[in-house]
């Protein structure tokens, strides 16, 4: 039986609720393939004015939808239609029948929107190595969007379409900003779940953001990669890179820029919406390690002094992985030796002797050793609160590599959740 | 508070009891600097016509002892006198003042066995941080062996010393073997110590093997990096690489092959101590993830199909470190979804659409997906086992790329050992 779904201690006080975006459309609906008496199963519906730029998972196991979105994306050179999101099923490891589940569903969604099946992408989660079952998604398609959807946001739908997605998420992830374009103003809006099996190494777990920004599929791609190095790629749950990892970012072409076409992401005018976007998907990435599985603390971990950005990112993944450093992290104890080791571990570049860290603001080691009168009950008071930050300087000379990783800890509650119920 | 040790339901029935070796005397000690009513100190001194061989971890945080061991195994070049054991306290990053506790106790040491200082190896576990307080250590050296020191092995003491070693771990390992060099007979008998912070990237936690053999230095590093590939290379707890793994072959010199001297590691003579030696330390490294911190279960996850045996030791530690994993051979769900996630999530070559999975000998996947007519039930009846084996061929064309790991799993004991007590 699964356990029963508590809310993470570390969910944002409230949920946003992003205004409506123009030149797009979802549909939320309630296919009930896996999930009973909720949302699970949500299609976007793009203007065909929509540019679409998309990063996947790099595991070498990829699911039938990133294999599908993959191909999709360049087929149709960016220029999707619809993004289709079925939760539950991740459609992983399910060879001929699952290429075929998930082109059948694609064809569906795009006869419903009136485009080629080559502008569908689809995502989709949950148990790896189940055939997925077309049938009832085919008939929710049809159907259509559930009555019952929340009024409240009902332009876009923006809360429910984040709930939707959800699997073993204990609370919806979006955010919103606007941003100026040029001197106009556009809006962004990010939603995206994940809880287990998160350690992203491309994109991660599902996340889509949108913007009404007019912008060519060429420009869009370097903007998310750009952005995805500092957040998605930075967070980590339980160091598990799923099958099914995917970010879209899509453009509906609303609002235009004025002057010339930009034609590259350098242009200039560009500042405001990669500040906003940067915004956007580092709040999703931290949202997805606040309800980490099981999670009771979230760390916080800043590395500099790296041989360069790359390598301060492993160093933080090293220490916001390591089972060691999660542990005493959840049960409050200042084993900051532990923080040691997972810098030694991660085959990264790094000065013994030079290295640093801070725990709460407060300096632990310097020079390779504790500092001189360290006194453990500062460390130990921080190490109470919900949210931990640790500092690491790994000494590296001349090394301007820095990086910035959210990661949960490691509880009791993710035992529960991963030895007793099939996720 | 510590939680109450109890041993491991993994641990063998019986504790080996190695018959004496020629060579080599065995010194117990209870120095007090840690634990209080137990041995937690241990000299080995060696012969002078001992050779020694050593590997360590790939940490880029290493020991204090660590950076003895290394360098006094060079200025020696390997005839080394002593090999000297604490318990309790890593002695790493602990700088200046760590540097010369190693030195002033290996000082000690060898005045008490009479020979030059640089022939004495170090190895220190536990507390990551913390300065070595000498005193008792020293002390401890003077007053000589512990008369506790259990007298029914007391020719060589090899189970006391297996137990003076000790820090989490709930049983003491070792194990023994007789082979053929040339056409005379050795005996060959090993000693380890390792429960959390397992993954060794070179050698592991603490492990020192003795032969009565004489073999040259250069044979016998070659020696052990083989049979380290094989062995602690391939056991897992936690993926946490130790600031202190060291594994040393020491041979006492006191059976000389018959014919010429034994001058390549290709010798024929040697295949009967290659097979024992392989087999000491493939034991002692299953022993170390049967004494893995809370575990209830062992894993055997055998590997074939990859491009080379790197690789396929790779791919098998991906499956052993994966939380998801061992999560699900704790609970005893037949999740083998799970597998698959991280075998993708390795980076190495591996076909999907040909990728095979047995568990106990029951065939589950194979050509990418589940095997027609999938039935769990007598899958999940081996899950119940304590012993689990889990065999993967990653399917890569005329790949014939090999191994087998060792692995824990991932329960609440664990949990409950690292967030509550500062290891």
């Amino acid at each position: 039986m699964a356990p029963k779904i508590i809310r993470s201690p570390l969910a944002p006080k409230r949920i946003a609720k992003p205004k409506a975006l123009s030149g797009l459309r979802l549909h939320v609906m309630a296919s009930g393939a896996r999930y009973k008496r909720r949302d699970d199963f949500l299609l976007i519906e793009l203007n065909d004015t929509a540019t679409v730029a998309g990063v996947f998972t790099k595991s070498k196991m990829p699911s039938a939808a990133v294999d599908l979105s993959r191909a999709n994306l360049i087929s149709s050179k960016g220029r999707a239609r619809a993004i289709l999101v079925n939760a539950g099923n991740a459609n992983a490891f399910t060879g001929q029948a699952g290429a075929k589940a998930a082109a059948l569903t694609a064809t569906a969604a795009a006869k419903k929107i009136g485009c080629r099946a080559e502008q569908v992408l689809i995502a989709s989660t949950g148990v790896i190595g189940e055939t997925l079952e077309t049938k009832p998604l085919l008939k929710a398609l049809e159907t259509g969007d559930n009555k019952k959807a929340k009024k409240t946001d009902k332009e876009n739908k923006w809360q429910s379409a984040a709930r939707a997605i959800m699997t073993t998420d204990t609370f919806p992830k979006l955010t919103s900003a606007t941003a100026k374009f040029g001197n106009q103003t556009v809006t962004l809006t990010g939603i995206a779940k994940g809880s287990g099996m998160i350690a992203p190494d491309m994109a991660t777990m599902l996340a889509f953001i949108f913007t009404d920004a007019a912008l060519p599929v060429s420009v869009l791609q370097k903007l998310l990669q750009e952005a995805n190095a500092d957040s998605f790629n930075c967070v980590t749950v339980d160091s598990d890179t799923s099958t099914s990892d995917t970010c879209f970012l899509a453009a509906t072409g609303a609002v235009k820029i004025n002057g010339a076409a930009v034609k590259s992401a350098n242009d200039k005018r560009l500042a405001g919406v990669k500040k906003a976007l940067a915004d956007i998907m580092q709040n999703l990435a931290e949202q997805v390690a606040r309800d980490g599985e099981g999670a009771s603390k979230l760390m916080t971990i800043e590395v500099s002094g790296a041989e360069n950005d790359a390598a301060a990112r492993r160093i933080g993944l090293a220490i916001g992985n390591s089972p060691l450093v999660k542990t005493a992290i959840a049960g409050a104890d200042a084993n900051w030796g532990r923080i040691v080791m997972a810098v030694g571990k991660s085959g990264e570049k790094a000065e013994r002797d030079r290295l640093a860290i801070s725990i709460g603001g407060i300096k632990v080691a310097r020079g390779g050793k504790v500092v001189p009168g360290y006194k453990e009950a500062p460390v130990a008071r921080h190490m109470k609160n919900k949210e931990i930050s640790i500092a690491v300087n790994v000494g590296v000379k001349q090394g301007k590599g820095r990086a910035r990783i959210w990661a949960s800890d490691l509880t009791h509650g993710y035992i529960s959740i991963n030895a007793d119920y099939r996720s």
